[in-house]
């Protein structure tokens, strides 16, 4: 039998209610062998997360009396847990707190400071569980940022992981020189992947405080529906192209060991949630059918214009490698012909914006460079838009009958999303008219 | 009074009757201060053209047999149109060639032989005309294939080009070390627009053997249409995407000194053809109207793919540089964040396939690198599509009501044009679609 594996975020941790939620969705389901959790998060807006806090605390290095008043409020939040769960009771937070402060101050390690609400809460959450505590540098092994997963696979059997049900903080591993190394990005979903990946999970379950993946951003769009199912391709458009859902890298561990996923919410544990899996294993959908939108704003188009440039071999290559020479990641290039369209982050443009320009100038002798008004992008996704010629059409008109008016449009061959450039200020507009007439 | 400036394509001179109409051109404007020449066209579907016996008769520098019977065929063709006209009585175009032959056996210098035959046809013209004849030599100035205006204003000035009209050969010029040099690109179509620049005309009269610049592949649409007016960049994206068409890199002369060009069928003088001036010099259009459908079959997508390669700031540009190396134009790239889709001309790339993905595996580390089927890309040009939304979504209709399905969709920040990419085998059928229903 594959067991399922568990990985619940800071939403679904952030005080004793949220957590016995989570507890119950795991006590029903036998076939949960791991749980990766993350720090507690945020109770309501404006509340601190866990690693917001131990940052803090952190970066106030030459400050004690802020580290102190910050530390108070972390031992405040991890005794409130504890209290409010009878098999806590033998692990005194505040005590746990003190000593990592001790050795912080001993060895200055950020990273294994910053994890250490991680390793609290899966302390805490496997004595509420009665399930073993597996701390995640038994046998997650990393070497300068990359994951090493034949040797965490060697450690996992070492230390019979698939054994018993463990609880496993998330956030971070252990590198081959033997130190704590918090991961850059991905955070605790990437952790319950590779947990997924290590035990050979049936399913990796990735809960959150949302019903699964949204076919729209619910602020923008206040009827959002959940998609029932999707490939992780898609989901990887949806996630690159601003849908604030997991990111895709995180997911790389599962999708390379075809495990599917299930982003569930752990307070409506009734709703299904949203399926990731592979794309073979999809059911047919109705051929032109959208998936989702996903989409950001603030993008800039900057126009690079020379006469004469479509014959100049290398003048393509030449702008992008000036883009990525400035570290700026260029969203898509609707037009390469007689003008390069590269459209770019607004903000993060402006702040090299002079370098380019002299770079430009320097080394494609461009007849101008002119700078569009900014741009929203609007991503309609869904890989059965392929090869069907209608769906587009329906895209432009949908948009044209609200008076929309669409600066630049691409679809690449893999024909999973198509991609729109909006007036910034009709982003909104964009987004619901295009869920109203498409979703 | 500015002058008008004259350019006669080989179509146009292909024997004495065409050039009968040429001359007819040209008395009847008294504004006319210069004609330039290419030598005689193709009279008939397969007849050959005097370029193409000259490079001929050069190739062939080792067979003097072969060489003797070209140069008969080529003396033959100016022969026929000495004797056409009365006023070339005093020129011996045979002697001219045999001359012409020895000074080839003598000095090896093929530019200098292969522009001989608009030479010989400058020299005819200017006896029928009764104008002065002006080697090309005599004023245009190159030096490592670039065009030298300044010194080239000079000389004309010193031969006082501006002072009588003249005939003048076309496709060459003289470089700084006293050699002739024929263009790469751009034949009699840039001597003219250069002769327009330096005589500073008011008009730049480019006749050929078409009613202007259509809009659409007559091939394709048997019903295409003369453009009246477009802007010059309307006509270099039109040339771009495959109208066969003046080039747009042959106006950059006139372009350059604002001087607008008129596109006129030698053989049909009444019809109006195509005037091509400034954007700014045009009437306002009817928004979303559409100017004109160009188009090329033969490309392949090459869809480049890596998991988290969005954030590989450099990727794209590693990608664009490989093709640039290997000498690849792109033509566009319609994806370029979770895949990147490239698309080039197909033969060109199965040419050099192997070298482009060793560089590729070794240089991007891609998880695939595949090769969709063979597209057609359909380029609608018009600068009226600018930011109105429902062009594109009229031109999507238009071929979807056709069921023609469409793989690509870019339109860049200039939105002067939307590219299509659609499937090999529907070309013509998308071609005819469009022109009847957005033309």
């Amino acid at each position: 039998m594959k067991p399922h594996v568990y990985k619940f975020g800071g939403s679904s941790l952030a005080n004793p209610e949220r957590i016995r939620e989570a507890i119950q969705m795991v006590r029903c389901d036998p076939k949960c062998l791991s749980v990766v959790v993350s720090a507690f998060g945020a109770r309501f807006k404006g509340d601190l997360k866990a690693t917001d806090l131990l940052l803090r605390y952190v970066a106030k290095i030459e400050q004690p009396r802020q580290q102190a008043k910050i530390l108070t409020q972390v031992k405040a939040r991890f005794a409130e847990i504890a209290a409010g769960f009878e098999e806590t009771a033998s692990f005194d937070t505040n005590r746990y707190w003190d000593h990592m402060a001790k050795i912080f101050a001993a060895n200055k390690h950020a990273d294994f400071f910053i994890t250490r609400g991680e390793h609290c809460m899966a302390r805490l959450m496997a004595l509420i569980l009665g399930f073993r505590f597996v701390d995640a540098t038994e046998f997650i092994r990393l070497e300068r940022g990359c994951y090493l997963l034949e040797q965490s696979k060697r450690q996992a059997k070492k230390i019979r992981l698939a054994e018993t049900p463990s609880v496993v903080p998330g956030f971070y591993g252990l590198t081959l020189g033997g130190f704590v190394q918090a991961f850059q990005r991905g955070g605790s979903d990437i952790s319950g992947a590779m947990g997924a990946e290590l035990l050979e999970a049936e399913t990796y379950f990735n809960c959150t405080d949302v019903n699964g993946v949204l076919d729209a951003n619910p602020d923008l769009v206040p009827n959002a529906q959940t998609i029932p199912i999707m490939s992780f391709d898609e989901l990887g458009e949806m996630a690159s192209r601003g849908a604030s859902v997991v990111h895709s890298y995180a997911l790389r561990p599962v999708r390379r060991a075809r495990i599917p996923v299930i982003v569930r919410n752990t307070r409506n544990p009734e709703h299904q949630g949203t399926l990731i899996t592979r794309r073979e294993d999809i059911p047919t959908r109705i051929p032109g059918s959208i998936l989702g939108l996903a989409g950001r704003n603030g993008f800039l188009p900057i126009i690079i214009s020379k006469d004469g440039m479509d014959e100049e071999v290398a003048f393509l290559a030449t702008v992008t490698r000036i883009f990525a020479d400035h570290g700026l990641n260029i969203e898509h290039i609707p037009d390469s012909r007689n003008a390069i369209t590269v459209i770019v982050n607004g903000k993060a443009f402006r702040r090299v914006e002079k370098a380019i320009r002299n770079d430009l100038a320097k080394k494609c002798h461009p007849d101008s460079i002119s700078i569009g008004n900014e741009l929203a992008l609007v991503c309609v996704v869904g890989a059965a838009m392929r090869e069907h010629s209608g769906v587009a059409a329906q895209i432009l008109n949908t948009l044209a009958s609200e008076r929309i008016s669409v600066s630049t449009i691409s679809q690449g061959g893999s024909e999973i999303s198509i991609v729109l450039g909006i007036s910034n200020d009709k982003y909104e507009a964009a987004m619901r008219a295009l869920h109203a007439g498409l979703l």
